[in-house]
């Protein structure tokens, strides 16, 4: 054993356990680096780079682009540039050395969205409290596939199950959350710490226990890219199918999956749908044409968004669907938006259309814009207010 | 809806749906290109590189570094390395600019290995097929909290339970599934490819259906890296306990969480515990010291490790262990190693042991070290034998 140990000081996991996957040549150095005002330090060993920056979502924005900051070289080759006094939030970025993207290599949390991978840290003492993983009763998170006989298709889903339903005899509620375009199953409880969020609301007593079913909306695709049979290609924004209806017309196949195998309440008062942009759209489309189905619509940065073309049966006639769903009832139907968003004015439109029909809905209007900030706070803010 | 469009082609998916966390720096490339004949091409827009390398374990290594190759810098600023052909296999790699390391911008499939993040890429018509998802009925995977009585701790677990177990009423036998030095819950299901081997092997027949548990064997640690309340530090290899027996001793809470929350069989023919490297002295010594539970045990690239000054109760009187465990008996007690892992002579000392009290095993001798390669391999050998 003696040799062993020396063996692990000599060479360290280089070679032991973990297989060959380290990289020796970086400087043990501290990046990010939160500092006690809540300010965050960035480092990166580049000794051979003439520029060295930082974009994150925690600088201010250039036009369309990421805010960015450079680095400054220190005297040991080690750049590091430290941000101002940051707010409580889940913050992403990354580095560019000479005009390539790197992630830092200090930092091993790293978040996949749509094809970019970024670093992610989070600064505490505030709503990113919520976002952490705390000493507090955890839900379970499993990926299962179920078949969806509308697109004939076995597909993949992400369901959160609160603490203690695998051993309560009780019957649950069930959010259903819907990513926007170019996510899939995996996005809500990623980016979206839907998982902590839910734990924690749920701790401090802010919301009921409910399952929370995240569904690929994506309907060509059978799973979250690198985990379908298909090639591990590049993800894509735009998928196709986006705008089919095919979502929200096979979207009763989910409910029932969900129903059948899962010991949930099976009313209207016990479901609720709630989507982010495309799945803003989504949930308030498969809400119209289920009208018995769901107590409590969430449109987060959304609108009506289908091409005017369409010829999906699910869009069609959709004012009469909005009059019947309203005839119908609901207990909550929330939309919320940010003031910068780019569907800021498409929503409006969504609004004046459900105003002009007298449906009712609880308006939102947050600061920012299109972003996981927003509905990481708007899923934050819904939850508390359903099944009650 | 067509200035919805409109925005979308002149923005893409920059500012729609998913954030801000494009980059758009680099030109569209194709990197890695899995060429027909199984070569790979890498690519790096790296216009003001001086030096740009791809690091990666289908390369020789180089001493104990992972081998590297040197990308060329074609007219339009783009570095281009081919491959010679490769064999079927899950790969990782890096690049290297000017001595900083970056992953693929074009690759968005990354492995963690520890502190360590790889991008990876599979190349399939062989063994390697087997690690990725296909057509065939999938298991579900969930990650679930329990209590370790033990320990005093909430953990968390990853759980693969095989295609149907939700709807069958069948009873199913356990693999429990331990990982290396630096690893956790989440290293046999990411870097392992479990459930993918595990749904392909038995969709081929070639496995009973079982359900898999992949434990964490870091005794102080709740949960992986990012995982648990701990801060977001950079992961470690050397954990804390690592060898204190606490792991070995607290295990049977494991095995009674599982049997008392899945539909398992419950004796010692339907029971197995397999682990790589530290993972595998925790199979041997739990094995040995619960010599009624385990019929099928699996010892991967390890040996019997722990120090030879150690007080723990599980490391005490360990070849009357063994001979206990002989005599109860078990059906399958299997040891594989690559021939230039740094633990071969460790291990020969092990099987030695054994040998000297006529404690019968199966011998596999690989080619190859101490590599997840040989890992997936071992899985994929091992499981088929478990349960006949």
């Amino acid at each position: 054993m003696k040799n062993c140990i020396l063996l692990f000081l000599l060479f360290g996991w280089t070679i032991y356990a973990q297989e060959n996957v380290s990289f020796g040549q970086q400087k043990e150095i501290i990046s990010p680096e939160i500092n006690a005002d809540n300010s965050v330090t960035f480092r990166l060993d580049a000794k051979e780079a003439k520029k060295v920056s930082v974009q994150g979502d925690f600088l201010p924005p250039n036009g369309f682009a990421t805010g960015s900051a450079d680095l400054v070289k220190g005297a040991d080759g080690i750049w590091s540039f430290t941000t101002s006094k940051l707010a409580s939030e889940l913050y992403s970025y990354w580095f560019v050395v000479d005009g390539v993207k790197v992630h830092d290599p200090n930092n091993a949390y790293l978040i996949r969205d749509v094809a970019t991978i970024v670093n992610i840290f989070i600064i505490g003492n505030g709503k990113a409290d919520d976002y952490k993983t705390k000493d507090v009763p955890h839900g379970s998170v499993v990926r299962r596939w179920y078949d969806s006989p509308t697109l004939k298709l076995n597909r993949r889903v992400t369901i959160y199950t609160p603490p203690g339903y695998e051993t309560s005899k009780e019957s649950y509620p069930t959010l259903y959350l819907l990513h926007g375009a170019g996510g899939d199953e995996e996005a809500w409880i990623a980016l979206g710490r839907t998982a902590q969020i839910m734990d924690n609301l749920i701790a401090q007593k802010k919301a009921k226990p409910m399952l929370v079913v995240m569904t690929n909306g994506n309907a060509s695709q059978t799973a979250a890219p690198g985990e379908s049979s298909s090639k591990m290609d590049k993800p894509v924004f735009l998928q196709p199918d986006m705008f089919s209806g095919n979502t929200e017309r096979a979207y009763p196949d989910v409910v029932k999956f969900i129903e059948s195998n899962y010991r949930v309440k099976k009313d209207k008062a016990n479901r609720a749908i709630a989507g982010l942009s495309m799945g803003g759209m989504h949930s308030l489309v498969i809400s119209a044409n289920n009208p018995d189905t769901f107590d409590y619509v969430g449109v987060f940065s959304s609108a009506m968004l289908q091409p005017k073309d369409s010829k999906a049966d699910v869009y069609a006639s959709f004012d009469q669907k909005l009059k019947t769903q309203k005839d119908k009832g609901y207990k909550l139907y929330w939309i919320a938006i940010g003031k910068t968003d780019f569907l800021y004015k498409q929503d409006m439109e969504f609004r004046e259309r459900l105003d002009s029909i007298g449906f009712k809905y609880t308006y939102k209007e947050s600061e920012g814009g299109h972003t996981w900030s927003n509905w990481r706070d708007y899923l934050t803010e819904f939850a508390p207010k359903l099944f009650n």
